[in-house]
């Protein structure tokens, strides 16, 4: 069977299966009275940027999207490691551009590059691994929500779909992780459940739901859909289904969230 | 200026200088009595495997030579994280293969994939970040040789050249990190300065001396060259500039090392 076949998803349940990998943005690693969070994720120019992509959104984003899964654990980020493919053809300044914006982004939200390796390959190829820390008992975990618990998000979802849409390339990719959002619900300590929606809204509460056991109820009436949406017909699948919003989706028990 | 006229090693010292990061096998986070090292390496199935190469061997190599890494410093692996990307048409049996690969390799030297991210991309690509421990009195830098110093090898070198030249796959790809040697190394406390033999002999002492501010005289009939490169007409290439042989190198104070 084809990769293509078996899917992103299933193919991710396999491998956390096979190494008892919790399913979370980040692993958790004892650290006395905090956790090391450290989560990678590799994008690559082909797969994740459209045409007219500057070299300066593609390390803004590499990085951006990292940072991100600190911020749904609550995490103040500390460190950085990058991993680099780069054609052999490309121009000597369109690799600094992109330490540029990996760089610029690391000022914005903190943390410090510590490393990295950077190989000759067919096409740009970036990995970044992110390591942040949060206090043990602010830590907000993937699984934890229970039935009756009130479901949230920040801000507001179908900002990345329509960036897509309307090829605003600037709105897509220099994504600002919600860093500040994350440690203010994880101090707040009424967080049962977080995770990033870069996934989109329909894929992550069906992730949720999986790990937790629960189902969810979801009036479309009270989305908190962008106006920037609400301009296009499908607003609605930009809402739900599009990702590449990078807001925190979580839940809340049931009393404090009335 | 093309990133192939630059070349890989000006680019790195390039990256390094940019964002202030010491020229090292690992990065030392502060962790108590303790440092976190960190280190992170990409291959990709054209530019670092023969034909011919196995998904397993390409799982075992993307590990282990991160692991050489930690070996390198003294350290002890304790965790992983696996950036994946994969063609979408490549079959769920290869990649099941690598993984095995991965997994065999973490069985052997200790330490636990903790997570990862698989995406689609255009050719097999593993970024692998390793993390390992060492108590901050045992750990060795690249930095720290001085005038006089003895220079050392683990082992013998030459064999992942003659390795390449035979197509002998399974030398060259199921390569054997020198955790247990790297451990002895640190615990002695002797050493000055360590790195891993990963580029070969003669640009690993030219990167050891100019971190250092130091020379190397290295008499020919004195190196440890494997029999299996003796077989070879160009035995001494082989030894100084093939590479892969992941062995260590390092300087033992004057009056320890005679």
């Amino acid at each position: 069977m084809k990769l293509s076949q078996v899917g992103e998803r299933k193919l991710t349940y396999y491998v956390t299966k096979k190494f008892s990998i919790p399913f979370d943005d980040c692993a958790f690693l004892d650290a006395g009275e905090e956790y090391l969070l450290i989560t990678t994720d590799m994008v690559n120019r082909k797969t994740h940027f459209p045409e007219g992509s500057t070299f300066y959104q593609m390390g803004w984003y590499a990085m951006a999207v990292n940072i991100s899964d600190i911020a749904a654990k609550g995490g103040k980020p500390i460190a950085y490691v990058a991993a680099i493919g780069m054609p052999e053809n490309l121009e000597k300044e369109n690799y600094e551009e992109m330490l540029e914006g990996m760089e610029k982004c690391t000022e914005e939200y903190g943390g410090k590059l510590v490393g990295g390796d950077t190989k000759e390959a067919d096409d740009v190829t970036i990995a970044i691994t992110a390591f942040g820390k949060v206090r043990k008992d602010e830590a907000m975990p993937r699984k934890g929500a229970k039935p009756g618990d009130a479901v949230y998000v920040t801000g507001s979802i179908g900002r990345g779909g329509a960036a897509l849409l309307e090829k605003n390339l600037e709105e897509l990719l220099l994504i600002k992780p919600k860093i500040e959002e994350g440690r203010m619900l994880a101090k707040s300590k009424v967080v049962t459940s977080c995770m990033d929606l870069s996934d989109g809204l329909a894929s992550s509460l069906y992730q949720l739901a999986k790990i937790n056991n629960v189902g969810f109820i979801i009036y479309e009436d009270m989305l908190p859909v962008a106006e920037i949406a609400k301009k296009h017909e499908n607003w609605l699948e930009l809402a739900l289904y599009y990702g590449g919003d990078y807001e925190l989706l979580f839940t809340v028990k049931e009393e404090k969230g009335k």
